[in-house]
């Protein structure tokens, strides 16, 4: 039995696409920090469907050593997906920020997902019919004003998931590997980025797509042979792409 | 008294920087794990100019506590110029990497630099005079196979400080704030990235720069108006220009 990972499932993008892989009968584990949200998650899934099998863990991928513990957690079971989806932004200027918040987001944007892409590539990456899934952001193509620090993080994002794409495809390995970059998505991005707990998007953002079209745009690019899923800011639609940054030889000759 | 501060000081690029800067009598505080490397550097630079002050940090900046120590111990001294330039690269596939190296390299190519950077820019960004150089590379801006999760460290370090440097200048900061982004330099890189101890630039390097070249283009970057100080890949020249990444407004009008 096969099961697709979501982390970050408890709510948004990672909460719609757990229910649309339910609706292409992928058994599911689903991970976040509240038991709660993903217990009813779990229940949504299995009004959908109530054969899938739904394993459902509860773990704070900011720690590290949860990181690890959750991939050891999940060796036991055969893996066909792995959405990177876990995340969270921050707005304000970088002499403002308030390092304690950074820190969490650079070890859950960058160093969780690492391990975990790395931890998933050492295992499948020759298993024809695999997919990673890396969860990015348009802010990780162009850099976005009062918003540095977490688009940096995304450029990472991007720049890493592309790149190991790219090596993969290069070398015949069986996986394929992706980028989702959503723009304004109506979750509650905006409330931690912000540090509130009332952001409107209706009030607030002139464009923006809810976490349900998100989630059909991933599965859009879960079907598609494209590498990159990306919301066009100008025209607000989703598209299929080539990679976005050069991939080059190295300059030594030993690599 | 005004001081410079260079980290990964030791040797390569930043033992360079320390001499060049010493040759534009700048006091210095050179930062590195190697008390012995550094009491080198000290009396290389007392060798330019004996009146120099030169205050010798010993520091592993790869882990967090230190990096916040490192500040704490200079808020005493009055900083001029600080340069991240600490940082190392791993050569391998995805799929090969090992962990333990690789969480080391975020933590110092990402994490300390976004902390210092921050605390720096909290401190000094209305300054006049003051400037932060961080170290990038050319993998910054292209993604080099087989060399991927530390590309993508780099082009962390290209967005956060292309924006930090947008963020600051179109709100009138007098700090300048710059990205240095080498090619292949005659340093410990390779050495460190591949895991060896004999690695030969002259024997498997088509073309490189030797650190010192690298320290003079480091002190034009210094001494110009322009953002970036970029080596061409093509044809080894070494390039001043406008930030490369697209920067834009945020896309929700609460920010």
């Amino acid at each position: 039995m096969k099961y697709t990972v979501i982390t970050g499932a408890s709510t948004g993008i990672g909460y719609e696409a757990a229910l649309a892989f339910a609706g292409k009968n992928k058994n599911l584990i689903i991970v976040a920090r509240s038991k709660e949200k993903l217990e009813q998650l779990e229940k949504e899934i299995k009004q959908i469907n109530p054969d899938l099998d739904v394993i459902v863990k509860v773990s704070d991928l900011s720690v590290m050593e949860n990181v690890y513990k959750l991939y050891e957690d999940l060796k036991k079971y055969e893996l066909e997906t792995w959405i990177n989806n876990a995340g969270f932004g921050n707005t304000g200027l970088v002499k403002d920020q308030e390092l304690g918040k950074i820190e969490m987001m650079l070890n859950l944007n960058i160093e969780a997902l690492t391990i975990l892409s790395t931890l998933f590539t050492k295992d499948y990456s020759d298993t024809e019919g695999t997919q990673l899934i890396n969860v990015s952001s348009v802010g990780g193509y162009s850099v976005v004003d009062n918003n540095v620090t977490y688009s940096a993080t995304k450029f990472y994002v991007s720049a890493f998931t592309e790149g190991l794409a790219q090596e993969l495809g290069k070398r015949g390995g069986k996986m394929k590997v992706k980028v989702l970059a959503p723009a304004a998505t109506e979750t509650e991005f905006a409330n931690v980025a912000l540090g509130v707990n009332n952001f409107d998007y209706e009030e607030s953002t002139p464009r923006f797509h809810t976490a349900k079209e998100m989630a059909e745009f991933l599965m859009k690019l879960y079907e598609s042979d494209k590498i990159i899923g990306i919301v066009d800011i100008q025209t607000y639609e989703f598209k299929l792409t080539d990679p976005v940054f050069n991939f080059r030889q190295s300059q030594t000759m030993k690599d």
